[in-house]
């Protein structure tokens, strides 16, 4: 079974040797080839990463977009500026304050979703062969704009309480003994995507202190941290670290991600290289959608809206670690997140989730193999499991089918004898965090 | 007087030795440093290319978007397809089929404005060095975007009737000459910003040869195309050439900009790496920004909208051409453009656009100087002039106002003898086509 809709289908590329070279770092990521094979409805999909909107009130919406148009439509629907609407900048870092973090509407950059932050940042900063440390596992969308500006990505360890500062240290040293030039440690502070751990809180001065001292600077990107099923949001990193750290924020979880708004906060300098590269890729992000945005936070109460959906993934959470729980092979691991869309699954030694994949979809259950989030072809023998957007009732289905698939596996393992492809490669897997039995 | 808002302010900047090294490509353009000036109100800007969309139905652009929201809302506000909407990509092929494209919507991948397309074009093509030829003058966005992708801009000259084909063979010839790679050839072929030329219907199929015979990609970028002001929209160089053309198109200027939805339309393998490069660039397109685009094609009559458009644009053109025909000093040239925004108008010998922006500015009038539609420092005799936004009674104050800068800076020439800086630096400016007299 082929799931790549990338695969040669015999077609010569006349522009084949026209391309830059960083188009091979451009490639069709796993997640992206399981989309069409995840979006048939009897598939169950434990893949995707995308927010259950259905709580928002589309009347609430459409009245403050009708009103947009009706008040402010030829503002709304022209030209603006490269850095961002300043209404919605300064309502951003109200939305800031809210992780500890004072600053100027100034700093902030809107972009087309967090992931372009991302894309802009990377453009400022990196050379082809800079090296951006990143956690492992990372998120996926990140790891690609890596690869496609050519840089070299240097994975450190977490553990149940995320990035582990020797880890990290020993990353830097290992860059520059290598001789290479640092540019960024990218990192998912909270509810990690994919991980679904969280930066302890007592850790956080740590990995400031280890930046400060290395002269390293951050790229926080947090899109998830509102989101978290306990009690207060964590401080962010840039909240005791205002000029080594670059935040990135994004509406796509918090409210929808239909619109494509995201923003970086960066130190002042930076932001000005920020807008330059802003202008250079779009001119300027969306004016309607910044405005949709912009209307929605100031016409509806958006933090009541976000403890709803707080709550709504908590359920879900609680039904994916249940399910797995009381159905999957004792020998398989997993994490309980306090919050965003993740669990990280360990599977039972041996096992490789991409190669179990078609016999997963066949079974009408999909996810996203661990190798997907690392750098270096790491993670064959783990998966990630998303609850954000099945209901309860699908997601115990969804495991249920994933705990036979498993199972089958397990027994082919113990007829015909064990042959995973980390093994053959001779290196032992790091498969991520999964300290948090359940 | 100091237009610069990037001006030096004594702040030093931590990480000036930690960008990439195509930051140095990325400064603040001409027209960007004019902005905080001509918004002023009681300057008449004829420097900005802001469509006017006050014509626009108000009434229908906000009854569909509320029918958007609230029918298909949840789809409308999630994630979509990096390539773009299917609907939307269809109705794009309808748009290009009024200037002779026949396409496949599986061609066309949405972008955030074509400003982005000509940004994912590059990255997919070129390596930093590599060759982009470039109609002189040139649109400043897209010579910005080459840039910051460190490409090396080669001009070739425009007339009357747009690129002049002996001038692309020269520019290709002297590309290999030098041993450079020569990625495309960039072209704005009707109602070309900034130079307000279209190139002839009977000059097309000889450009077309030449880059055949020469193996070279066309970047064919038409914005203004449907905004003729007389008779049948041309038809385009992709029309009769698909493999060897990437057609990029917009809404902003024929619908609006605030939604930032443009396209490219790419020859299938090319498609294939600008959707992974859009991917990589923003996840997706703004699901919601194209969905009220397309609610807009469906909902309304937007080719009678277009002729709304083009008629009142002529009336302005018209009130540009007469002005300066009334009150320019005699030995001033300008070309009358069949469509579009912009007039270029060549200054009398000696005298320098840029050095006189200011006092233009104090006499409450602004402008683009030639030298930001070059890569190489030319233009500095020349303008560019829009008629778009003002109304015809500004724009003959505008140009009522800019006529007396002009004589004034003549007599002070006359009374001080002449040092242009172009004359200065030893070489003859080309200051672009001014062949319409008028």
């Amino acid at each position: 079974m082929d799931l790549s809709p990338r695969a040669p289908h015999g077609r010569l590329d006349p522009y084949v040797e026209r391309y830059a070279a960083r188009t091979a770092g451009m490639t069709a990521s796993e997640i992206r080839a399981l989309f069409a094979v995840a979006s048939r409805p009897e598939v169950v999909s434990l893949a995707g990463g995308m927010p259950n909107i259905s709580g928002l009130p589309l009347d609430v919406v459409g009245g403050a977009i009708a009103e947009l148009v009706a008040m402010q439509g030829p503002v709304a629907m022209q030209y603006g500026s490269g850095q961002g609407v300043p209404e919605l900048r300064e309502q951003i870092t109200e939305v800031m304050r809210l992780e500890g973090i004072e600053a100027h509407p100034d700093d902030v950059v809107v972009t087309v979703g967090s992931q372009q932050a991302v894309d802009l940042v990377t453009r400022v900063f990196c050379d082809p062969g800079d090296v951006v440390i990143c956690e492992a596992p990372s998120y996926v969308g990140a790891l690609g704009v890596f690869k496609a500006y050519q840089c070299e990505v240097v994975h450190a360890e977490m553990d149940a309480d995320g990035l582990v500062p020797d880890a990290l240290r020993q990353a830097i040293a290992s860059v520059k003994a290598a001789g290479k030039t640092l540019k960024f440690l990218y990192t998912i502070p909270n509810f990690h995507n994919p991980a679904g751990v969280t930066l302890a809180a007592e850790r956080r001065a740590e990995i400031l202190d280890i930046c400060r001292s290395e002269d390293l600077l951050i790229l926080e990107d947090n899109p998830y941290g509102l989101l978290g099923f306990d009690g207060e949001p964590l401080r962010a990193l840039r909240a005791d670290e205002a000029e080594g750290v670059i935040y990135l924020g994004s509406f796509s979880k918090t409210f929808a991600p239909g619109f494509r708004v995201g923003w970086a906060l960066a130190p002042h300098m930076v932001r000005e290289k920020l807008v330059l590269a802003q202008e250079s890729a779009t001119l300027c992000p969306p004016q309607f959608s910044q405005m949709a945005v912009s209307a929605y936070l100031s016409n509806h109460d958006w933090q009541g809206q976000i403890k709803q959906f707080r709550e709504m993934y908590r359920e879900r959470r609680d039904a994916m670690v249940e399910a797995l729980h009381d159905m999957m092979p004792a020998s398989c691991r997993w994490n309980v997140p306090d919050g965003g869309f993740y669990v990280w699954l360990s599977l039972p030694p041996g096992i490789d989730a991409k190669a179990m994949l078609p016999r997963a979809v066949t079974a009408r259950v999909a996810y996203v193999p661990g190798t997907a989030f690392f750098a270096d072809g790491f993670g064959s023998g783990a998966m990630r499991l998303s609850f954000c957007y099945p209901t309860p009732e699908r997601i115990r289905e969804g495991v249920r089918r994933l705990a036979g698939v498993i199972e089958a596996e397990m027994e082919l393992r113990a007829t015909f004898g064990a042959s995973a492809p980390a093994r053959e490669l001779g290196y032992q897997t790091y498969d991520g965090p999964s300290t948090d039995l359940s």
